[in-house]
């Protein structure tokens, strides 16, 4: 008696204890359907904007109880952090600065003008884009390494796109005009980008396709100089590797002057050698940065001392110099090339920005700082603005340039104003001293840089952690190689791209199973000792949408499924027939009106089978939607917190 | 004593078990970290095409042990499923079916024709058009209910933008070849699409996208008529509603007749009028089904009476009649427009595929049978190949005729077969008759099929459900309405796809908190009941991608998240510094370089904070990735199975 009683009292209990689960499920589940709604597209929009708006009011406001000049004081400082920084600056700060900004500046001279040729401008531009976007940068940039300057990839984009418009051999003026337009419109796109905050448009290029670009550009850049260390006068303006190659084919199947070609390669090797003596012996990076200027000045006094310009060494000749001379009267918006001109100045501060923001950021973290990229992106362009008015072409953070500045010590970007002044120096004092300056040595000086573009082992990591990145990478890279920069850019941002929507309407489906001694549901392929739960299928879409371009595909894949988990089991003798589909919407983001359709399609599908669907999890937009579109209540609001409460209702159903 | 050991006995069972848990999460955190290699992209694409290839191959050969005659007989019944139900076929069905079949071909007549009217044809090419391809469809398709032939979107993009290649007033023979060229090709696409089972092609035109093209399509469609219904003779060859309204206001300005247009609006009043009658009596719906049939004779009668086509009455006049004349001849694969008109096909073969899947899906989901998309893809492909070389336009399932066929009570796809018998019976014998139909008539017909094409109800739905959706709608409508047929497809199209890119580049973020009673995190705004866990803060990225796009984001956003969250406790006086990141990736399907670049860079930023980054319950791509990447080894290993085991850490860390 004792014991029946007690088994009743026991079994009472379970059935309290079922019916208090039940109940707290019942209450969840709740939960999951009363949610408060999700705030709307508009109120998302309005949100983003007012944010915007608030970022500037915010840092007004947290001024405005300060007294005139504190406030008049913080402004300036967020807008030239040099008044931050600058305070605190010391005499052994400078020393190091110093070092930094003369070896920097023995570095610059030479490129400055091989980019400048690169850019199919005179070579003073160079110069001059070496004198005011640094000083510019140092007193409203945010990164303490960055060497800003023309550079590389930038050059050969602006020169490539360019010159289908004006043909610079013909009319170098009327080209050099609308490179300063360019300039200062690129200057007026970014700064833009920096004030509505559209900081994201610099991450369209993903760091793939930039590893690939810039490996394919430093290889046309290098194609390119075959034109001055071989001495060719006429060269193709194209820049495909084929074109390139077949230019010189024929110009070394004409007479040529092998003089250049010694002169070139015999420096080139001199500098080669003191890069690799310098990565040797960390202690003499100096000499590898010195060496193109020790180069220059020495191949500029054999060729003076030998008279080799007479033997057909093709020399700079005059080299404008003095100060930078006002352009603002040279900015011609009436051009009838304005709008081409806009598109290209569009590409070149993305490009730009990326290349800046990117060699920022690397040398940021391994200082432990935060680089502001928004902030960034409005000193780079208004670093252009200013540069347009003073005969500059567009100057970005220069990759070789921040690597020795970093290297030499610096400590502020007052070594950016040392290169400038040095730099001034030069072109006050010293142009005159290149007359006599070899082509083929600024060819050498440029070849010389390029193998650092190239990062062989970034795009073997790439390809051992995703297949589709390296597509990307290879993409822009044989884009840029074999069609043209802008091809290659385009073909990186398109298979970028490609990859996110073939993800979004080609899911994959897993099939879910629970993990011993939890009540936690995994992958079965991923967890290989989950426990599939018998005569319940537990379905996870590999999507945060359930959309038009892959409702129909996940509804059809869910069906096939089903059935053949049934036939799979008749094989085995031991025919389980599945009551029950789970869906597991947890990473699911949103739905739209042809997912809800297609799960509509799917419920009655299952129950025209006898089986029930129920929904596990579902996040806010996606029950919310549901909920509107009266769903739930249409497929009998099976909806449940977790997967483990949705199995549960296998057996109540 | 006894207390003191009892305590101790109970301390070292805490610890045990602690003991016990720490063990079992550190099984768990080893199965996260050990499972087995995801398969790589190559092996999924090379499964895909695998699948694809058996596919068929499983079809043959679950066939081959089987003798000859029933391989023939399974073979033949795939390729023909009329040879399956055919056999089934009874007398009691065959009545439905001719009942349904007459009912159609009375609504098909007229429309045929001024559909082809629509399409710049002449008008028999529309009634061959409803011969030969329902006959084709009737033994290939799967459908039960899709009535085919030609219809009014189809006919209305063909002449839209064939128009713009040859003039089909001045050149007649011409642009009719290209219309059968056209025809060809798009059945060419659609055959390969069904073949290389590429149905997802039609999911590119969302439900919300193709409700509001097909609005759009039927007010421009409405607008054409108004040549028809005004007797205009002089008409814009445009199609967007400024320039069709300028048209009307010229020719209502200059001296016109009114005839057409009160003998048109009559008959649309009397069609109008049965359509709204068999809708109160659900019996007379054979009412609206012949009205226009009705109103064709009557008002030809009436012409032809009273010789109004002497008094200005435009008229149909000469309609060639017979057979379906054979047109292989007539393909000119040499023509110069062969590429622009392979676009055109393509365009029209996704269009007449999306709107007879569309019918086609929504009458098999009301009767209870899936319809297979790719074999009827096929069917509409072969049924347009055929149709090409016997002078038919592109033919599809029509969403009017559907309807009607289904209400008419059809069986089986017979009833398309007495439809073509029917019209062929008419061109004929009757072709003779329709010398004097008045063009307002046909021009009645085609408007009164419109309204119900435009789906306002739907429309609202779309609306309150999903804002995006909406606007994807609104673009097609408008784009067809105000600049052209093709623009309005575009524009559905970039805003579906935009859709998708705009959630993956600006994903949102969550902050979770635990659930009372459960072991389970949710989002703190989703469940206002869920509560934070102090020290820890807990964020889920919303989206299923960590890439190149939204990786340096979602890491700002984290990073100013943890200060903001740290920063508002300091109002309350009661400052929690955050110790603890988790980072719940469980709706992150995958991630690439950029996205582990950006986990790296945050990991260190967080610890030069003195807070800790911990994953939580990684996917499988994404833990094969990160530790591939050697990611996991470089942030100390604290990957978790759940976010509870995660919290957990925070005490042990």
């Amino acid at each position: 008696m004792a014991s029946s009683a007690m088994e009743t009292c026991k079994s009472e209990d379970l059935h309290m204890q079922v019916d208090v689960e039940k109940n707290a499920e019942d209450v969840r589940s709740q939960w999951v359907l009363n949610a408060p709604e999700p705030p709307s597209p508009w109120r998302v929009v309005a949100d983003s904007v007012r944010k915007t708006i608030s970022h500037y009011k915010q840092k007004f406001s947290s001024l405005s109880d300060q007294p005139c000049t504190t406030l008049l004081m913080s402004l300036l400082q967020a807008v030239f952090p040099i008044l931050a920084w600058g305070r605190n600056y010391t005499a052994t700060k400078f020393r190091k600065d110093l070092l930094a900004g003369l070896t920097i500046a023995s570095l610059c001279i030479p490129q400055s003008i091989g980019y400048a040729t690169l850019a199919h401008l005179d070579p003073q531009y160079g110069l001059y884009t070496s004198v005011v976007p640094p000083i510019v940068y140092a007193v409203m940039g945010t990164s303490r390494e960055i060497a800003i300057g023309p550079v590389a990839v930038v050059s050969l984009l602006l020169s490539s796109m360019m010159e289908k418009l004006v043909d610079p051999a013909s009319d170098p003026v009327g080209y050099t005009k609308l490179i300063l337009l360019a300039t200062l419109l690129a200057g007026i796109f970014q700064t833009s980008f920096g004030l509505l905050r559209l900081g994201f448009l610099v991450d369209f290029l993903s760091h793939a396709s930039i590893v690939g670009f810039v490996a394919g550009a430093a290889i046309v850049i290098g194609l390119q100089q075959l034109k001055g260390l071989l001495g060719i006068s006429h060269f193709t303006t194209k820049t495909d590797i084929v074109s390139v190659m077949k230019a010189v084919w024929e110009a070394v199947h004409n007479p040529w002057n092998p003089r250049n070609f010694i002169l070139g390669c015999s420096f080139l090797v001199f500098i080669l050698t003191t890069r690799f003596l310098s990565k040797k012996k960390k202690k003499l990076f100096w000499l590898a940065s010195i060496s193109p200027l020790v180069s220059v000045i020495l191949s500029t006094l054999l060729v003076f001392l030998t008279k080799a310009d007479k033997n057909g060494v093709k020399i700079v000749k005059h080299v404008k110099g003095g100060l930078n001379p006002i352009s603002i009267h040279e900015l011609d918006f009436n051009s009838p090339h304005i709008g081409e001109v806009a598109k290209i100045a569009l590409v070149v501060a993305v490009v730009a920005l990326t290349e800046s923001i990117a060699v920022g950021r690397s040398f940021a973290s391994i200082k432990g700082y935060q680089l502001d990229g928004n902030k960034e992106m409005m000193s780079i362009g208004l670093t252009n603005i200013i540069g347009s008015f003073t005969s500059c072409y567009v100057a970005t953070g220069s990759f070789s340039r921040t690597a020795v500045n970093y290297a030499a010590g610096c400590e502020t970007l007052v070594s950016n104003i040392v290169m400038a002044m040095t730099v001034l120096v030069s072109l006050q004092f010293l142009t005159k001293l290149l007359y006599y300056t070899p082509i083929a040595i600024l060819s050498s000086v440029i070849l010389s840089a390029l193998p650092g573009l190239i990062d062989v082992n970034e795009a073997y990591k790439i390809w051992k952690v995703d297949k589709i990145d390296f597509l990307a990478c290879a993409g822009a890279f044989f884009g840029v190689l074999f069609a043209s920069v802008e091809i290659g850019l385009l073909v990186a941002v398109v298979i970028s791209f490609s990859k996110i929507i073939l993800i979004s309407i080609r899911p994959g489906t897993e099939t879910l199973g629970k993990l011993p001694g939890t009540n936690f549901f995994c992958d079965v392929y991923q967890y290989p000792m989950a426990v599939k739960i018998p005569g319940v299928m537990i379905i996870r879409v590999k999507s945060a949408l359930l959309c038009f371009a892959n409702a129909n595909f996940v509804r059809e894949r869910i069906i096939k499924w089903v059935s053949e988990e049934e036939s799979e089991d008749d094989k085995g003798n031991s025919r389980t027939t599945i009551q029950l589909v789970i869906l597991d919407t947890s990473n699911l983001v949103n739905i739209d009106t042809s997912g809800i359709a297609s799960l509509e399609e799917l419920h009655k599908s299952l129950s025209s089978h006898g089986k029930q669907l129920a929904i596990a999890n579902p996040r806010w937009q996606v029950i919310h939607k549901l909920k509107v579109s009266n769903f739930v209540s249409k497929f009998g609001g099976r909806v449940f917190l977790t997967v483990e409460e949705a199995v549960g209702c296998k057996s109540r159903c």
